[in-house]
């Protein structure tokens, strides 16, 4: 089993490529070669006793794509691309990147002729407010930003390369990955990792936006099971609808806090300040509440049950089962 | 006022072209400038008295999106490309005319620097099976031809323009057009026309499916005052949500029938028949029967109200209104 990972050197890339060498196996079939790709080459994931390449490549870049499945790995995990704020800031670099380069890979494996398994990270923000209560499966995608319409046209362009057999596809629409780890960054949607990270490594947090926030997450654990799931997803399983939204903890900033301060005590969640920004206030409102996720449950896709589960998630895999006092 | 159509020598670029000339404005200016392209040189609308400029381009090709665009026109009227099944036997012809001959024309659009009004031609085609009784707006687009992926992709493409505020768009999503003039050809749909237009011509007709079988068709004429409307509505009345489904008739095949009995007589209906094509009705059995087009009727699209003004609509434009007997 060849197993290629695009954005590999990413969040969730590296924990993905952590988890595969972990399991050793993919779809029950041993792991004997790993193709890791990213625009800064990826570092090699310990302990992986097969053969391990890793490159430095832009897949809208000519040549780059052809290169990245040379080696016709059975099973593609495409998760490179640029972040949402960069494709709303950087027109042409998020269409390029986003679209192009998922293209370019498409169109590479069309003409490469063998039918590998395609598993895409799309994203919620294919969904545009406003929203039911809680989005169903078959609510229409309109996108607020670039970011979500080139998720959404790659959707698309995926759903048709898998009708005409020219691989096998699954789009995954990732909820708010949460707590994801690292130091604060300044995308809007920070603030929900960084009121439970902060707090649990004794820094203060600030909170932009009113407890009554509704958001849906996952952790990085449920994300990089749901790609492992979503690899092992038969044709006849996933029939012609490919593309899934996942299932997460819908909750409120009010539950995120109380969860915190459940799991790791009041004088952690103490270390939460209000202080709020109508601009990232505003931004939120736009974002997606609640999805029912209902094909993705029933297809065997899990994620965490509450909001607690996440933050435990948090502290044994990020801070080796240690809260900061 | 100056007017570009792209597709100006298909059917509804022809209709539409006509149409603008005898109006001689569009939302109440002047129409002084015509441009009008197609993959073939379209003919000089009779009776033009302003500029026309006539040429023969293919979108996707180096320099022709630019070219198309010099002259800054106020309103394009993208109808231009490759039908359903071209699309289909033809993947690269459809994704390079349909997808790439679009975005060039946006991206032309873009580096301009002016934002004109630009309404789209999509297509029912967006949506795939299975359906509710009647597809909501707010239903999700499963395309399952590489046609209607394509359309679907420009949608997306189209409402980030928008969004972003290079061009002012607007996508109608296009029913069955019937009764389609000309020969018969053999696309799935094209009994559909033909059940009418044989019959009304003194010639046999042929058809390939059950009378229970229902779809929703709207006129040649209706489809041209759908452009226009379209032209006319405003940023403020369309929201973020740019592409809407027309509204048609919704009938049965058996009802379609009905009509033309009521309409034309017993003698003319009597030239229809059964010559069941498994085939053709697998391929029919995939499309929209219903939609609500609920927001285009709030916005004053309007269609037949039903299928005996399509029949009558024929006999007008397309027979002098003259029935063969």
């Amino acid at each position: 089993m060849h197993v290629l990972i695009t954005g590999a050197a990413g969040m969730i890339g590296r924990k993905l490529s952590a988890r595969l060498v972990k399991d050793g196996q993919l779809n029950g079939q041993k792991i004997d070669r790993l193709t890791l790709i990213d625009v800064v080459a990826p570092e090699k994931p310990t302990g992986f006793g097969g053969a391990a390449e890793l490159s430095a490549s832009d897949l809208s870049s000519p040549g780059a794509a052809a290169k990245a499945i040379a080696g016709k790995p059975d099973v593609i995990f495409h998760l490179a691309g640029v972040v949402s704020g960069e494709a709303e800031t950087d027109f042409d670099k998020g269409y390029r990147v986003n679209l192009d380069g998922t293209r370019a890979l498409l169109e590479e494996v069309r003409a490469a002729g063998y039918k590998p398994k395609v598993v895409f990270t799309s994203s919620i923000a294919v969904y545009g407010a406003p929203f039911p209560a809680s989005i169903a499966d078959e609510f229409q995608l309109t996108p607020l930003t670039s970011y979500g319409t080139q998720k959404a046209i790659c959707e698309l362009l995926l759903a048709d390369y898998n009708r005409r057999g020219i691989l096998e596809g699954v789009g995954i629409r990732l909820p708010t990955i949460c707590v994801r780890p690292g130091k604060p960054n300044n995308a809007a949607s920070g603030f929900f990792s960084g009121i439970i990270r902060e707090p649990l490594a004794g820094q203060e947090a600030l909170l932009p936006v009113s407890e009554s926030v509704r958001h849906t997450h996952a952790s990085p654990r449920s994300a990089v099971g749901f790609l492992i799931h979503a690899a092992g997803l038969t044709r006849e399983q996933l029939g012609p609808r490919i593309n899934l939204a996942m299932p997460g903890v819908s909750c409120t900033v009010g539950e995120q806090i109380d969860a915190l301060r459940r799991v790791a005590g009041d004088k952690v969640a103490a270390r939460i300040r209000r202080h709020p920004d109508e601009l990232v206030q505003r931004i939120v409102s736009g974002w997606a509440e609640r999805l029912d996720a209902k094909r993705a449950r029933d297809l065997g896709f899990k994620a965490e049950a509450n909001f607690d589960d996440i933050v435990r998630a948090h502290i044994e895999d990020e801070l080796g089962g240690k809260i900061a006092n």
